[in-house]
């Protein structure tokens, strides 16, 4: 098995998940529900979620405890998607080759349907089967990656954001990209009942694995290159080698959990070397 | 004591809990911090936490227990106004007299502020001690209570509303002011302790008082009275009416509480008779 068999195999049951936890379309207000699965159907890569339940599923947690925050960080993904594509922040009139949700629907359901997305992630992992404590810890996880301090505040950073200076700019990415990945990983071995030092080892690797994705972001969409990039900092050559050294560091924190890891590690050099 | 007494003792203590729950200013990115405050700090009336405490304590519950739902049912309040604000939704310049978000902060800020308070409401309940399955129960209620059913479904509702049809006008006021104010009260009885029958008493207490509310907001602002009012259906005799019927059939949802519930009840009749 590759990272990216593996990814299609959580592609469907993460999918299946989501269709159930969305409201339907048939349900009023029609607009707004529609609009809100815009962007799920067909789906982005899911990322996210499986690496969640590889997380579960390296420190020997069934998938399923963990799928409904799977399913939460994925609502919250497409919901700062939807935000971040506004024509007062990126202003991008397309996401994943189709029009964005403002252009599809109008900017205020963009700005509502990604509020109720967001909503709908708490609710999802409040109304989960299993243990309550751990439950609520994964919530306030997720809330703060989310928030001010990491994902909402990354994106203020990253719309202000001049200069060249590479910490500057993986700060950006620690707060706008890492932290969520961060939240799946750590997130995903709570719910599967790692102890916290293990949740903590695969919180680093959450963290160095998502500044490692976002440079392979960057490197994939190079023609583009303005904005908050490494590739303003560093030659494109030592950006990949930033890349690669970042994955090896992820790895090496999964290694005493040995095969049980290997989905894992399989998606993280997926997500890092992928050429699409 | 009366409904106004009541509601200034309250708001001290919800104000301490708000400073303490909201990033400092000091933290980056500043400007983030400082929008999310903005209109907390002089706050609003805090009427809806301070439903949450009164039915805490109606139902015999210590105030203590509630606060944290308090802080985060005036933290979904608030994100709710700065989005309802935007240009792209009501354009609002001025919200309490002061500058909207958008206009102090511009748009993007504006649009962050409020997915960061909203995530935050979901960090403040996450991270409460008390009983964790209580917890998770009121989280998913004000989640739900934030979403595309009800606030948000009601947003969108009354941006495209037209037409002078009482209920249908009765329908998004139910979702987009009377939900949150029943999660304030089922969430305060629940978090307080009170068995489910209780919790239902005190969810359409707050169902019909949240009605009887912004019909009494619509009475209050009847100068501009446009868009989804129920003024565009009835005389403003008749209005006031109907909130003094929904207001005797909320109070009686009470009455086997006895004395604990009154300042519930003081708190209900000042909501819906003030002259401001």
């Amino acid at each position: 098995m590759d990272g990216r068999a593996y990814l299609l195999e959580q592609q469907s049951r993460i999918g299946a998940a989501l269709e159930a936890a969305l409201p339907p379309v048939s349900e009023p207000p029609e607009a707004l529900h529609r609009a809100m699965r815009h962007l799920f159907f067909p789906a982005g890569k899911c990322l996210r979620p499986a690496l969640v339940i590889a997380s579960a599923e390296a420190v020997g947690g069934a998938a399923s405890r963990a799928l409904p925050l799977a399913v939460a960080v994925e609502l919250v993904h497409t919901y700062s998607l939807i935000h971040d594509d506004l024509p007062c922040m990126d202003d991008d009139a397309t996401r994943r080759g189709r029009p964005a949700v403002h252009v599809a629907f109008g900017e205020a359901t963009a700005v509502l349907a990604g509020d109720a997305l967001l909503a709908l992630a708490f609710e999802v992992l409040a109304r989960a089967p299993g243990d309550a404590p751990l439950l609520l810890v994964a919530s306030a996880e997720l809330a703060r990656a989310a928030g001010s301090r990491e994902l909402v505040g990354g994106q203020v950073l990253d719309l202000a954001f001049a200069g060249s200076d590479a910490a500057a700019i993986e700060d950006v990415h620690a707060r706008k990209s890492a932290a969520l990945i961060a939240a799946c990983t750590a997130g995903g071995a709570l719910l599967g009942g790692a102890d916290a030092r293990r949740v903590e080892a695969l919180r680093r690797f959450g963290r160095k694995l998502g500044i490692a994705f976002q440079i392979a972001d960057d490197l994939l969409d190079a023609d583009q290159a303005d904005g908050c990039t490494l590739l303003a900092a560093l030659p494109p050559e030592a950006a990949r080698q930033r890349a690669e050294a970042l994955l090896c560091e992820a790895e090496s924190e999964t290694l005493e959990l040995g095969e049980a890891a290997s989905p894992l590690r399989l998606l993280a050099r997926y997500a890092v070397r992928r050429a699409e």
